[in-house]
């Protein structure tokens, strides 16, 4: 079951403006040309952009091979948008290069999310927020914060959010291509042998360094994402909490987070305790979801029919079930969501704002 | 020995009460036998008892060979206390059969843990518990939620507990031998191809069956454990509710859990989320965490320090760390525990608790 795959479409951007994907060659950048082949072909043409080291690759877009061409000032020349799939310091080094050339750029780092200046974007859930961008950058939400703000927006808009605690499974690949290999090599190497697993410490062991993760990914999981911040709390569950407030225009709401991650490749999920103002029922909140824009219902336990990560890899909306009405709280409700962080939690994103903004010259 | 009654006399010969393993072929059981092992000998015979598949096997335990018995009737003679291992419908009947001959028994399933005349022990929380068994029947909780509720009795001590939420990340081992051989199957067959992981149903097309878990465990996390239950929830995350509730005394606790299964062989873990009536600060939270009997501290994220399920394994404490007071309510905590479901989560639980019962006799 794939709903919400995407089916192909025919081409018809000859004229259209000009997209840059700066970070073609990364694990988000990736799949962001393949959904740039699968979307309606609204490009006058695309541009790809990566470091110098990748200058003179090919790769596949809208069904043709592209040159990559390395970042430089000049590689905006003519371009309308673009977007940033890069880490985040070379987002904070070039996003600015780029809008200062009157680029409209559409960023996937952490680099100005927090910017007051700069609109954080869903749009299925705010999509009007993308019109006011003083600097000529509109942020990306982070992959752990995507998917489920979707589902988070469509109930808080029924019942008036209050208070969330989150709980996160994510994804290798939230770390990149670097998170991608690194749990592919460590998976290898505990497979052989059918005894780790069971002594304190024998994976760390077998499988060396962890990667770009702070513990060994294969056979554990590791409640840490992100760098240090003050009071014991990491940079990944003070940026869910931040962009989940600043997304759903609740600046004040009360947000616990505990980030995890897990040993999936990619599609982050979360478990969602969430407390609203008024009453809910689980038939009403499963028409709310079912009805939402980027969300698919999954919902039926007893048939073995609940969201996972294995499931949601490589679609589009938000994979939502386990609806349950809190037993102490009548207006409380728990949840789990899965969505693909390279997908909606990154590239899919990206692109749909780009379309936004595109759609802004026809508009009337 | 009468349930509640006298304390027993010792065998004739040995030099003190015969302990009798009932499932000792199992996950649980074959652990139990290692505890038994290290732990102080305070036993007079040792019988292990299994199915009559396995009567006749030999089992090392306390460094001699000791030969499995098929479970009937006759094997509880002359048994002071008996220790069961069993899947919950074989607890169900057996259990009855040996406390009507007097013997004390121990029972890690589900079978008995929900009756009021069964005391459900945490020796760490709830020691005395165990002297009031009008049926001669003493449970031990499930394992998600043996080691949070070691942890988190210590803080409702400290801070008296108010509300909680919960997520937890439940290894294979949890469904026992079958769920350990079907992950490590499954991670052999997904770990052949780099591509799995990457389309959605993937990795179901390649595992085949999932084995005794309602979805495929590797590469992915599977948001249900248990059979269903009323309005959606699930058999396991009503036991954690109700066990922590019994456990800590706490009959009207709010209790909000997701229970989740994770591609971890063994150790489960858990992300709570606790709000207590007293104020918290980290520092204390910290001090009375370390005093604790039953746990390890482990809370150092800037130095790679945390606990994880790969480091827990095949230890006995609850591994607590990630400790976080909530930014939005100085009286809440954030947590990450995790601990060896089948050592204190199974195994070490009901040696202890057997240890306790057999010291009556010596206690004044
Ligand atoms: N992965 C996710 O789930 C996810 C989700 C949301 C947002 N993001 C954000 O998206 C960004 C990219 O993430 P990713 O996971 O795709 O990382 P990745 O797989 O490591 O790819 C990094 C990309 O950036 C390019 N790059 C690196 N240094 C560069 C430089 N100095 N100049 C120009 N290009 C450079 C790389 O080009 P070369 O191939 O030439 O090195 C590559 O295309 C990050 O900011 C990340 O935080 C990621
Ligand atoms: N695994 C955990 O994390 C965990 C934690 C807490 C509690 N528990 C509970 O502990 C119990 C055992 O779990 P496990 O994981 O060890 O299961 P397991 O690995 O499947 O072992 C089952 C054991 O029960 C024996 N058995 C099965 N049917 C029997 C019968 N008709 N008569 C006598 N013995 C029989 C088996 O003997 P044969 O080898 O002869 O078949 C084996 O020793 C279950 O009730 C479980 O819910 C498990």
């Amino acid at each position: 079951m794939t709903p919400g795959g995407p089916a192909p479409v025919p081409r018809a951007g000859a004229g259209g403006p000009v997209l840059a994907v700066v970070g073609a060659t990364g694990a988000a950048g990736a799949v962001m040309l393949e959904i740039l082949s699968q979307h309606a072909d609204i490009w006058g043409e695309i541009r790809l952009v990566a470091s110098a080291r990748s200058a003179g690759r090919r790769l596949a877009v809208r069904g043709e091979e592209c040159e990559v061409l390395a970042l430089r000032e000049e590689v905006f020349d003519g371009v309308d948008i673009a977007l940033f799939d890069v880490p985040e310091e070379v987002a904070a080094r070039w996003v600015p290069v780029a809008a200062a050339k009157g680029v409209v750029c559409v960023d996937n780092s952490g680099a100005f999310r927090r910017d007051p200046e700069v609109p954080l974007v869903v749009p299925e859930v705010n999509a009007d927020a993308v019109r006011t961008r003083p600097r000529g950058i509109v942020a990306s939400p982070n992959c752990a914060t995507l998917s489920m703000v979707v589902a988070l927006g469509a109930l808080h808009e029924a019942f008036v959010l209050r208070e969330l605690s989150l709980s996160s499974y994510q994804a290798a690949s939230g770390l990149g291509r670097a998170g991608l290999s690194a749990l592919r090599e460590q998976l290898a190497a505990v497979v052989a042998d059918p005894d780790l697993g069971t002594r304190s410490g024998d994976v760390r062991r077998a499988v060396g360094g962890a990667g770009p993760f702070p513990a060994p990914l294969a056979l554990n999981v590791v409640p840490w994402a992100g760098t240090p911040e003050a009071d014991g709390w990491s940079s990944e569950e003070l940026t869910v909490r931040e962009q989940t407030r600043r997304v759903l225009g609740l600046p004040e709401l009360p947000v616990a987070v505990t980030c995890v991650r897990v040993p999936v490749l990619t599609a982050h999920s979360l478990a969602v305790h969430a407390r609203f103002e008024r009453e809910v029922t689980v038939a009403r909140a499963h028409e709310v979801l079912a009805g939402a824009p980027g969300v698919v219902l999954v919902d039926s336990p007893a048939d073995g029919e609940f969201p996972t990560p294995a499931d949601a890899v490589g679609t589009d909306p938000a994979w939502v079930g386990r609806v349950r009405r809190s037993l102490d709280d009548a207006s409380a409700l728990e949840f789990f969501v899965c969505g693909d962080n390279l997908r909606k939690g990154a590239a899919l994103n990206a692109v749909q704002i780009a379309e936004l903004v595109a759609g802004e010259r026809t508009a009337p």
